[in-house]
């Protein structure tokens, strides 16, 4: 510990969180979090990094923190400026991503009088966050920022203040620290040293033989992976098994990050609608999660089950202990049962491109036929992009797919944000549904400013599609209301709004267009965004 | 009650909604509120109006209530919908106004599988909601929302269902009703008759005495005017007190509505800065609360009181009963102290047309001399405005001006679309500061769609003014990190902006060009947006 009498609570907290390697802050500051700003000028280890609304920020953490295994911190005014960034918030629960927010409250004795900013922000962090905590006294501020850190990381595989690339960033969680503004004000503040992280807890050896026995039992078995099991290292050692066992393979679909493409084992994702995940499982004696939970459908719907493992499927859970190390324990399974086998990688086998008009089921071919090596995608496609894109990209370069893993719209545009910050030499594609897009759009502004090497390719239906598909499922009829789910009347024109944001832009209605615009944007630095306007299915 | 066995509980929701009195809805639904998206076919009394994020629907509601004095609805999905929807859920709340959530959630079988977007909707409700309910049968289901609706209005003074638009709708609160989708889905819902509220309290004739006796007093008295009493009839009140006695008025500022310009008693407002407050209030022996609370500063900072009432000054309450009727209480304290007294009346005095480079200094006399009559100003113009609005719209035509109530930005926009929509015959002019304008841009789109008459005046300085300021005034100081109060590199261009979703747009450099713009806009129906580009002070 480090204690400077000299210095402000808020210069304390920001060198602690350097010291634990948090250097890049999401930030939409305001008067309570002055403090914090001002201590970025002393600490340039920190980079600040301005976004135009709190869900575009707490979305780049979360797109940070899937790419570097390690948080970058939000920096967030009071309980409104936490509510706006809860959405994203969610999504990063939900993908288990590192994140550690840090939001400013009114000074303690500010606090009593309910001034016109005063709201319950404990309730609100309390939602999404794994650890939530208010620093009580200005001593304690650096020791809060290092725990707070350390809380993001305990369920995942990170050492000591280190980072670890090879890992998928999706064994961690959401830790929120409240800075009343006095304290951040204060000087005496004492930064703290990084909290060390524990090594995750060994997969039980003799667990690992029970499920080696299962998949030589000669019973149909299914591995469902999921988090780190989806990293290459996990897939790879799931390929083994599923080679040398005949057991298949699934991965859970949006998920927080997968690897793909030509030379990466290739898993079929594991269904959207319950029926289809029942039918994928229908001969399944066994089903064994890696890293996933047990399948329950995104709603609930009129006499349909939300369940949707067959009754007669045992269900078994690969690295038993809360922290266990998923991709630790297949490579054990692997071992047992493929010592001497090679996983199955995906030959390089992009799709041709396609030519004509644009239709909701040609698109991702474009892309497909297209990406470049090493791409990050951000996927908020959606319906446009449910059908089609897994099997387009499949024999496509090696890549990184980061799924909407809480469902809540919005997150696209701001994940590519964060993922091009934490690798800035690797091209991101941002595939992001129209209505979607409308949620959280300034984060192109952020593209711009931060010039991120980001393509955005706006998938434009002008409807929200899956509600039109939801209203029948749940057996609703609407026609006057069924204007509640179209975008059109008047169109949103993407090219306009990227250009209002300084983001380069360009509409595609053929899927030539579409390769000649993608090409394009690839070549050169910076943002570029391309609408591309889809015909319904067929055409 | 009205049983309908074949008819959905949504259907029986909506019913009851429309019964009091509640006709119109901003959506912005999702799976689970598809039930109640198909009820509003069969319903046509209530209006659903689509948004594109929630954060544009909340605030809809919010000046949608200001203006009628009676709840909108607004349909949200599930928690991420209303976390998005919670900062102008703020503002309405610090507003005071009636407005009704209906949240949906899962069905109660599913909510404990945790599925994607399972959250903790009752944590999040509570943080803004006077009244919070989770519908717990179908049978139910109407009753709950009768009395969600009578909720929102218990403090208020409307009466059983009706609504008195020459009253402010600033006496309200948030109801917040979350329908499990099981519920909505299935059949047999009782649709409840509205539920009676109660006239407010009637004022205490010995308290008000008591005022009037500190008012002949002659000591020194200053009238403090929020909620109700800056409607016409209590400014009326106030004035006729204020000429007989020699007490001082002042109004809050940032009010949820205030009554202004030619016709209506002048108020000087209460300043922002807690010096200045101190300063106004210097010479006062008594501070009479009228409506308004104690005057707080919004932020603490080092070394200065929160609390900028002199220690001589006596506080008063003029209506001490929780939801006592402030405007009837100044009445009859104005029959005691001035019977025969007229209030003084503001004169027209549009001020002249300024020219030449629109600066800080000059845009908002542009606004004042061309402000049409009854207009409906939503000022989000912040630290542009805040030194000049105010004088110069004084004389202009008689208007109502609807504030930045919780000091959440992203509400004007919104606000706008509520207002419009409660008003269609009034003119509203929206003043929106250029970095709060990106929180909720989306709700131009929706001004675009319901081809609303409402001009936008987005005033451009090209960073969060007001965060430069507090720096300073925090103690603190940065210079590379300011670049996080800078809205330019690259320039936000509205008109762009405004284009890509529908609404026509110009930029106006000089005064000129936005009083020939202003002009234009105002003389043709529908939206339109206007870009001003100022220079700082003095041009």
């Amino acid at each position: 510990m480090q204690t400077m009498p000299g210095t402000t609570g808020a210069h304390a907290l920001v060198r602690t969180l350097v010291d634990s390697d948090v250097r890049v802050c999401f930030a939409n500051p305001g008067t309570s979090e002055m403090h914090f700003v001002a201590a970025l000028d002393t600490l340039p280890q920190m980079r600040g990094v301005l976004c135009l609304f709190e869900g575009v920020a707490t979305g780049a953490a979360d797109g940070y923190g899937r790419m570097t295994g390690h948080p970058a911190a939000t920096l967030l005014h009071l309980g409104p400026g936490l509510a706006n960034g809860l959405a994203n918030l969610h999504n990063a629960r939900r993908a288990n991503t590192p994140v550690v927010n840090v939001v400013g409250d009114h000074a303690l004795g500010h606090k009593a009088l309910d001034s016109l900013l005063e709201s319950n922000i404990d309730a609100l962090a309390g939602t999404v966050s794994g650890w939530v905590r208010r620093s009580a006294s200005i001593e304690d501020l650096g020791t809060d920022a290092a725990e707070a850190v350390a809380a993001t990381l305990t369920s995942g595989a990170a050492g000591e203040g280190g980072r670890d690339p090879s890992r998928n960033g999706t064994s961690g969680s959401v830790s929120t620290l409240i800075v009343p503004a006095d304290l951040s004000w204060s000087t005496g503040g004492r930064s703290a040293r990084p909290v060390k992280i524990p090594a995750p807890a060994a997969p039980s050896e003799q667990h690992v033989r029970s499920i080696a026995k299962l998949l030589r039992s000669g019973e149909s078995c299914v591995l469902l992976l999921d988090g780190p099991a989806l990293s290459e290292q996990g897939l790879r050692a799931a390929s083994r098994i599923e080679r040398a066992t005949g057991a298949r393979l699934l991965a859970r679909n949006w998920a927080a990050r997968q690897r793909r493409g030509a030379g990466v084992p290739h898993v079929e994702p594991l269904a959207y609608r319950g029926e289809q995940i029942t039918a994928q499982l229908r001969d399944a004696h066994h089903l064994i999660l890696c890293g996933a939970r047990t399948p329950v459908t995104s709603f609930a719907y009129p006499d349909r089950s939300s369940l949707p493992t067959p009754p007669d499927t045992r269900v078994h859970v690969l690295a038993e202990d809360e922290g266990a190390d998923t991709v630790l324990a297949l490579d054990m399974l692997a071992d047992h049962v493929a010592p001497h086998t090679e996983p199955l990688l995906a030959p390089s086998a992009p799709p041709p491109l396609p030519r004509g008009a644009l239709t909701v089921d040609n698109w991702a071919a474009v892309i497909g036929a297209l990406l470049p090596e090493e791409a990050i995608v951000c996927d908020e496609s959606i319906t446009a992009g449910m059908a089609t894109l897994h099997a387009a990209t499949a024999g496509s370069p090696p890549h990184d797919v980061l799924g909407l893993t809480g469902l809540s719209i919005g997150q696209g545009l701001p994940s590519a944000t964060g993922a091009a910050i934490a690798c800035p030499d690797r091209p991101v594609i941002c595939l992001q549904a129209d209505g979607s897009a409308m949620y959280t759009l300034s984060a192109l502004w952020s593209h711009a400013r931060e010039h991120l090497d980001i393509t955005t390719v706006i998938l434009n239906n002008s409807s929200y599609a899956i509600l039109r598909a939801e209203l029948e499922r749940v057996g609703a009829t609407a026609e006057a209301s069924a204007q509640l789910f179209d975008l059109s009347r008047p169109d949103l024109d993407f090219v306009s709004l990227a250009h209002g944001m300084g983001v380069p832009a360009e509409r595609a209605g053929t899927a030539e267009d579409l390769a000649r615009q993608f090409r394009r944007a690839l070549s050169e630095p910076g943002p570029h965004l391309i609408e591309a306007v889809l015909l319904p299915h067929g055409g």
